[in-house]
């Protein structure tokens, strides 16, 4: 709901439920799509059972295992950034939960692309299946950009002094050019294209300490 | 539990944190229920691959990312509406217990005539595909109405005064007769009923913001 | 963690926070078994695709739908009464620990017996499903009994002169002999075994408000 | 977020609610990796069904029974002991998160191991399946002991005095080796490796009421 400063106690305090349950609820989502990625990984059926058989079934799974743990550190920095983000946010306005919505269907349904790219990894329809992979997180991205947008929004209709930008949302604004030149990149080369994200990965692990400073009052 | 005014600071304690546990569990089955859509999306499994094969098969399925989306919006705003719903409630009485059980009820299994629709959408058999789907909509919609009575009862009991009724409880009552007008339309053209089930969406969006009052102490 | 009375604020922070963690993580897993539920209603997969083809292949699967309301209305009485056994609970102690654990493994397998009595509640083998699926809530019951003694020992620890036990312990012991007798009848009617649960949930639900005080401080 | 001492109140207010949300977070993790242990047991399919024939199916199934309350005892331990490690933590900083990441994508993957336990445990590639459980489950006790790691060299730099080890911290270290032997073990016997890891569990169990006591400030 939208903040009136100098409200009394009771409404202030009806806000930080709604702000809460909005955390609440996005964690449970950001906790059981990380958790259904799991289901991809399925128990082999052989039909000669032997030490040897059922090791080599295993071994030739890497795809699935592989694309489990690169979607798994995608939604759990998703989650990190996610975290340090509502921390700006005070209201949970209406404009607020929708856009949130908006990132947790493309977080919700990520299990999806992930065993897509999982089964067609190894073959000759890995262009389309790491194509989709990267544009798949890239429109998550945007969507994660949009929710900045709007968490931005309100900071400065609160402090309508603060000019500075969260440095948390200048990185992740990086990450749409990036997985726009990785959706390309795939029907060139799917490792080329996987190799990105592992770098804007690898960027935004690095740089995550330089957010651990919750907004001052002024910014 | 049945608040009696003005009795110890720890009854009352005790008072809060039934409500924060009806919230908690409501939002993890909302959460639950949106996820689990996801599971409709399923990997195509090819006879022949190709980069061309997989990209018509993805294709093919648009009628399951659509209810997909469909039923994720659905949620979210079900879940938007039962956030505000909520902050009329003071005490997590049995009645509101097992009336919001009622609602999650429909909530847990929308992935079951989400998945029905995916299916038939494009055969013979969509009418009564999309006439089930609209009809249970209308059922879950029901279901939250009946909570809102619940919710407004509690509410007048502790503000006899208070006769203005919550323009959020207005807006949901809009919803069955709508719903039951989607479902008979179902038989006779299912895109039709998938309209009204979306102009009812942008009604409840648009209005959304109007709610974002937190009920006074004397309405 | 073991409350010792009288010691600093600090401390006493951190036992509340013990119980919250808890309530959140039993929340979680009642939730998601809940939810699972649902997962047991699957699309029927038609030969020949008709309207009618549909409906009537719908309709055959009613033992489904039964048997999914019938667990979810059980896990919700469930819930409900953990609730309120928890508001008993004051200290998140390793014993309440471990048999909060017990009741929550047969929790989160609910949807196996569940899916099980769907499965064959019209074939020859209703016998056996639905002997199995009473004697299954049989122990659910008999562990939340058992998580019962656990909290009013806690309880009789804090105060020594209270000798009265909860309503809602008396008739949680009602269920056991109730799920034996329902077990050992459901060999000769599985009808009758069903009834026997069904009477017993009418009994909790209209009783339930009688719990709606919270335990006083002199019990 | 990196904690300063002596900052003004709004700031370490959130840090609590930082610290709130890992713990919501892991939990929720923790609970959704729990209740999909569930999923691994499937109702049999019969071709001639008679209560013998069903009775018989579900005995066969005696394996899954068996992992299943494996995996959940070790899940339940694990959440008991992750749950007194998070009162030691004070701050969500980002190390802290990813290295409860990294936790995290072993409990959420167990029921992948536990499925591949429970399909071959009497078969004869039950020494590859057993010694991928052991060496699974020695792996997430790493992952356990390097968050430890973390979370005691964040309480050093708070209280540079301290110098005693958390008992549980200890305890954690015991299983890293035992679970090596298991592993190694599993080869020449897949029960012996199991039967290591239970007594582990019995140990941890015992020794937890140890752990029944919040670090006192001066630690």
């Amino acid at each position: 709901m939208r903040l009136r400063p100098h409200k009394d106690h009771e409404q202030s305090h009806a806000t930080d439920v709604g702000t809460n349950r909005l955390e609440a609820f996005s964690d449970g989502i950001f906790a059981i799509a990380i958790t259904l990625l799991a289901l991809n990984l399925q128990v082999p059926i052989l039909t000669t059972i032997t030490p040897q058989a059922l090791t080599m079934a295993l071994g030739a799974k890497w795809p699935t295992y592989l694309t489990f743990m690169f979607s798994f550190v995608t939604v759990l920095i998703a989650w990190v950034y996610h975290h340090r983000l509502l921390q700006w946010a005070k209201h949970a306005e209406t404009l607020l939960l929708f856009a949130n919505g908006m990132l947790l269907l493309f977080i919700s349904a990520i299990p999806f692309p992930t065993a897509l790219l999982g089964a067609y990894l190894t073959t000759s329809a890995a262009s389309v299946a790491s194509a989709i992979y990267a544009g798949y997180i890239g429109i998550l991205n945007f969507t994660y950009n949009l929710l900045w947008w709007v968490v931005v929004r309100q900071h400065r209709r609160d402090h309508p002094s603060s000019r500075r930008l969260p440095t948390s949302m200048i990185l992740s604004f990086l990450g749409f050019p990036c997985y726009l030149i990785a959706f390309l990149m795939a029907f060139w080369s799917p490792a080329a294209a996987l190799v990105i994200c592992s770098i804007l990965w690898i960027i935004w692990t690095v740089k995550a300490p330089d957010m651990d400073v919750v907004p001052p009052k002024g910014v």
